[in-house]
């Protein structure tokens, strides 16, 4: 077998570091990248590099330019007593691409799982509350995605909060183009749970 | 829809500019890194800008991480009669992984285009024709995919050379494994056309 020059190898390595990219998709992006221009690979090194430089929104955790983001710094949805709690920042973004929900969100920043060390503290938990309490919060949302981690996280969540504010959790179900042929067994039991009056 | 700041955004497009990552699959790598340690995000980062500082071997144009790639500095190959003419390091590299061949070889770099402005002076014709006469090469196999453009840059090569030169061409027909189910019309007529007596 020839032997690679270290450049290469450590772009390969580097690379097999994303999700869902194996050796042989590193191997070919890397090929592809041995016909790039010094300036061209400059870009796309600095812009990951620069990932770092990332800040969080002070409120609830998404993604920000500034010290708030996008959401918490528009007025008109700021003092929403309605609070949508998700785990992080992708499942924000597919709500906020349904356009239903004009309240605010609190990322978690995950689900409790003992097995992995996430405890309560790892999750932003506390703030999260603290949050509901301050911002006189009516109604808290869990969009946390059904699991056993995900509902043990929302049973625990429910205790710490005040018993005067609504809690509720999203539905689960058949999703709207999906075939009970190919749906699991767990989602066919909730939809079957979670059947309303036609 | 919420607004990204800038460095996920350029992270983002950088991405989709390796092959076969579209914008759902950036993103999600993005996301991904998003939870990584600005180390981390530097390894990555540097080991794609550091492609620039790729050498490729004098003599054949393969990586090298000297004057010459790792075949072309084997005492036991470098000497040898035969060439093999490949369109790229890939092709190299899969030849060299099936491990029949000893000679040495010669990156074209690709194939002639002219639609896409790939004449005799883009690719690395003249380095070849000087080097087979210059090694006393006797025999060149041509290991160039079957293409219109791939067999028209054969047969524009083989003009180049003396006519003592032996000039071969890599056989074509159904891959071990393959079954002509499957196969496309013209591998299964390339087959037909080289057939051997059983
Ligand atoms: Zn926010
Ligand atoms: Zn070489």
């Amino acid at each position: 077998m020839i032997q690679l020059p270290e450049v290469i190898k450590n772009a390969v390595d580097a690379l097999t570091k994303l999700p869902g990219v194996g050796e042989k998709t590193a191997f070919r992006m890397v090929m592809s990248m041995t016909n790039w221009k010094a300036s061209e690979l400059k870009v796309v090194g600095d812009s990951l590099t620069n990932l770092k430089d990332l800040k969080l929104c002070q409120d609830c955790g998404m993604f920000a330019d500034e010290d708030k983001c996008s959401i918490c710094a528009d007025e008109a949805r700021a003092f929403s007593r309605t609070l949508c709690v998700v785990e992080n920042a992708s499942d924000l973004m597919a709500i906020e691409k349904s356009g239903n929900f004009r309240g605010v969100y609190h990322i978690l920043g995950g689900v409790l799982n003992p097995l992995l060390g996430v405890g309560p503290d790892e999750l932003r938990m506390d703030e999260l509350r603290d949050r509901i309490v301050q911002k006189e919060i009516e109604e808290v949302i869990l969009a946390i995605n059904p699991s056993v981690e995900g509902d043990a996280t929302c049973s625990y969540f429910k205790t710490l909060l005040p018993e005067t504010i609504r809690v509720e959790r999203i539905g689960f179900g058949v999703p709207i183009g999906g075939s009970l042929e190919y749906l699991d067994p767990m989602t066919i039991t909730k939809a079957l749970e979670n059947r309303k009056r036609f």
